[in-house]
């Protein structure tokens, strides 16, 4: 197998902006990057005060700085992290392009398509890596089913359903004490014109396409809030169309009383159907007409390439979200070192979701933004 | 508990129409109207040749006639079973009523929703027991859950998800030789205006509306068919809203590669939300937000008593499909020997899907052609 | 297919002893008898006082009568269906057998061995039909499993696991107001020698062996009270060997508190393992070893014929309990049949449970007191 | 919370000894050392070849050696980390212990229980922690199981059952070309006494006494090989008597097809029981009398405090084994450094196994075995 990173024969660097103490996804993104031995996080942004930003740092073992400018200019980076407010992330990003440097950059990519096309060119022209954190695209049975469907064992394909749905916005939680956290997403100059489609709806339209292996077209969308009075979106139904005229479902929201983080996806062929869910993350159900039920699991002897090479243990022990968002990293470094040194990379490394699919998550809200506007018409992307 | 049934003292008289040799449902229809030993099966016309017709009667053990016109004028019956092609329904349920008898029809209760009205009309003007066996409505957990919702376990409602999903169409079936059943199902003179909708759509609007307690006001259709080159409908995708601005999905198609029967239904309020899927009808599960998920089975000791009249045999022992029609078929028995003897019925067994339901379902499907004919527009009901 | 029932053209005519108001395996006979069109239930001794006797069977729509030797002397039977408290069995099967009558009996068939084997041979050298309801292999699935192990799907057997777990006695109930049912349930001299072992125990053996084709040949017991301070057995866990020295389990408990008639089996083989649960009775496990998990469905294309004989109901519409324990009276009616008037039964329907096996499970328990009384010594059968 | 490791003020120095390259579990091991920065790989011996040791440990970022005395001598080390085949465990222990290092060994922890015993004196006798990696023991959901044993929700105890089913030894390996790790696996010199006991046996037996919170009293044993010819054990099943005289079973078999390292285990009270399944290990399900089973997640809002300080990600993202083995070195970390520094220990990182139960572990290998020699009469530990 063809590995640039072992002929790069040195960890990459990497500098985080954002995830500061109390951050979830802060705490996700560092182990993440750091699982597999391919990235040592040497320096970092961690918050916008430059006091707290350089002890959060000196607390978790790195040096801190107090701006990406200062970070840019005095560390010797190869790739930066970004994991701030959604609307930071376009000039982070733009610096770090302009720096030289490699980025990983949390979802949504940007707040508008023109940012986030503007910063696919830009990374282009740097010939840079960029990849956005789609994380559950990460997971081997959705690498799996990727290349079942590309592989043509579901035939032509017919129907996709896709569903993501959480309960955290349920409460009326916009009239209680606002966390740091709340308060930025509440706001929608900050967190994007749509809560419920940044925070989620992206993901679940990128898995819907990394695996079916079709850009939506057209969409019909029902997108609002659930709770009373809210201003926010926190729920998004949709009709869709992919490629091909391929038909497809969408639904996603924040405030379904209950739920935890549920994902689920379905994409139907004219001979079967695969079907994933989040809670069963090590396993992918495979339906073939008139056979039984198959339930492929991580770890079988049979799997496909781009999936058994991200089983990290054997079978019947179960894996997780952050083995799913360590994939994006290793994969991700493994690009990074091809750049870097020239050699080859390995061509099943290069599957993780790049600034193109920021910017398609970006259209996709768009014009669920349009159909709403048009009174659910259905729009083309 | 009001028994009318035991005070009437003795079985209803049945008659069946339709539901000849081969038929699947014809059967079910037979087996879950005797279950209970509320109804005696004594005529039948069980097909439009009357030599086979009788024949097939004798086979099965009651007396059969050339005609439903004959059958009327010669039996004393107390109701009609009408298990005919959709067609045939408007004109045989008018004969029955009009015969002064009680009516037990098959799902979609007509072509259309003109048909359909009139024969609510005649009904209530005849005072006569009418039901549409809507069997899924049958079950104990969804009695179960349609009590909960009503007594507000889940608080405000917020959004209703419903899916039916088939196999049975997956295949180009047009092209190859077709079955008796398939021949008038494919004509849709004959099996009405959108396939997938009478066969299966009626079912699932009936089921969110039943557990909900809310009739959908507007719809937004998806509608047509996934099969390349088929002329009838085998694919749905609905965004509803219900009554009060309840928002709803609605998913179904007969052209799903390996799928079986599936339906799920949930329902999400202020407080947490219940989902039932048919492949475990004895359970349903109920996730109020902050506490663990519960799953509720049939035979609990706390069940809601519209659920827990209806549990047959102690927990733990499945209970199927034929038991659930059987529960609509014991239910207009109670209120037919209700109207015949005077008494007053048990008031838990008024829950039947009756003409009315049927109309709704025939107000849903001329919606969804509306919808479809505006171009994906939203269309009120 | 052969079908002697066809032959006879008519329908058997069958007395039914115990199973009074109240009792819930006396409906489940009922109907399970009468669901299939093959047998008239024409007359009953419903209790052992013959007034009340005679007002229960009038409520139910047959003749009623006071004895069993009343019935036999009085009624045109071709069968006699048992379905009293144990120590009845014996006599009652004896004088049955002795009218020349075929037989259904419940389990256990007697609460001795000597008294089982007595009927096993009564009933052999009287050419008699004789079925005990171990209602369990009645399933569809359980009937594929059987026939799949019999096809060496598995390869050579290795190992076998049963488990029945309830929780009506985890309660000290034998402490609160006795229901008749308790009562002779708690009267060893009614029930047998170990409670557990009557009730669930020769349930489990028999599915064990049923599937596995192996008789057991020898077991060390741990068999006792679970629930402090009771008399009675309500747990029995097993260590096997069965036909060829394949090793098993067997556990079986009534006291195990917040279970509900939870009944899995599990058959290893070289290649692979079956499981399956009563809880999703209409599903077959399919593991091999290398090979993505299968699961099979009631109606699935490919069954093999034992089982696909007995599906009733298309594929994702759910069948229960009261199907399988009907699938043993329809397959005893036709072996009835085929005695009555000398055709050939189809040989399919002779899988039912007979007098053989109600010895086997008699034996079972008498070797299973013998490893108690032994300290927990292996004893064979 | 009192917090050790922060009054420590540094990572803790630690040495590998074993899992070197194609080694699973050595990966595992370091992956969880480091997950949660408390330790610092600094050196190793990856190998009982110095110059393989050497190369193996540059290559994954630390210093190595050619021998544990050597590692010893010259690292100035907090904890050593011993994962080398099950003979080598005792001496290397010893070695780290003499030399004054706290350790966390990889079970079984030794071949007879009298070296199990002797190392558990010296751990004693020198102050040092000593972590056996019983990794089950850490997943958050069996600590949530444990808790609510200690908390009394199930009542009193009646029985528990707890199963380990592997797959690998299904096929006759011992008749093919061996690998490394086979070769020693075979051979019980080195792997033990009884290969399916040390294997994965002690870990079923450690984590039905984790969470039921009673050690194995007595025991009577099934103990041999399922696979024909096989001359060491791959199959165990036992009837258990735990303190108090609750019942129990254990089966664990490394030679049953299909399976994929399926362990399960339940605990019955007199109020209920609950469930734990690996595949599943983010749920509890607590099932208690008369009440809905209720499927607790990782992630609740109430878990108990011993589970909730080990979530890592938000309720609905899914952990996996990897954490549950972190977990044991976390809390291994916040002992040693109480002990390093002379700060109080969080009290609830006290639950981690220790040399006592590796003890604990050989004691119960040692009854299984004299049971087996007794003819499988039952043995007291």
């Amino acid at each position: 197998m063809p590995d640039a990173f072992a002929v790069l024969g040195r960890k990459l660097r990497l500098g985080v902006v954002g995830g500061g103490p109390g951050s979830f996804i802060g705490a996700i993104h560092r182990a993440a990057a750091q699982l597999d031995g391919r990235f040592d996080i040497t320096a970092g942004v961690l918050s916008s005060d430059p006091a707290r930003a350089r002890a959060a740092a000196a607390a978790l073992g790195f040096r801190g700085h107090g701006s990406v400018a200062e970070m840019l200019a005095a560390e010797p980076l190869d790739a930066v992290a970004i994991m701030t407010p959604n609307d930071r992330h376009f000039t982070e990003c733009q610096a770090a392009l302009a720096a030289g440097l490699h980025v990983v950059c949390d979802k949504p990519l940007t707040n508008t398509l023109a940012e986030a096309s503007a910063l696919q060119q830009q990374a282009e022209a740097a010939a840079r890596v960029f990849c956005v954190t789609h994380a559950y695209s990460g997971y081997p049975m959705i690498r799996q089913a990727r290349a079942m469907v590309a592989a043509g064992v579901l035939g032509a394909l017919r129907a996709v359903q896709v569903e993501y749905l959480q309960a955290g916005m349920s409460a009326p939680v916009e009239h209680g004490a606002l966390t740091t956290k709340l308060r930025w997403k509440l706001a929608t100059a900050r967190s994007g014109p749509s809560l419920v489609l940044g925070d989620i709806g992206t993901h679940a339209q990128h898995l819907a396409c990394f695996v079916s292996g079709l850009p939506v077209e057209s969409l019909c969308a029902d997108l609002g809030a659930l709770v009373p009075g809210r201003s926010v979106d926190d729920y998004g139904a949709f009709l869709l169309r992919f490629a091909g005229g391929v038909r497809g479902t969408m639904t996603v929201s924040q405030a379904l009383a209950g739920t935890e983080n549920a994902i689920t996806l379905r994409v139907f062929g004219e001979h079967g159907h695969i079907e994933w869910t989040h809670a069963r993350n090590n396993y992918l159900t495979l339906a073939l007409q008139g056979r039984p039920v198959q339930i492929l699991a991580r770890g079988d002897a049979d799997l496909l390439a781009p999936a058994k090479r991200l089983v990290r243990i054997a079978r019947g022990h179960p894996e997780g979200f952050l083995e799913a968002f360590a994939n994006l990293y290793r994969d991700a470094a493994e690009a990074m070192a091809a750049r870097i040194c020239g050699a080859a990379p390995d061509p099943l490394a290069l599957d993780f979701p790049t600034a193109a699919d920021g910017a398609a998550g970006l259209a996709f809200i768009e014009a669920a933004l349009a159909s709403r506007a048009a009174g659910g018409a259905w729009v083309s992307l």
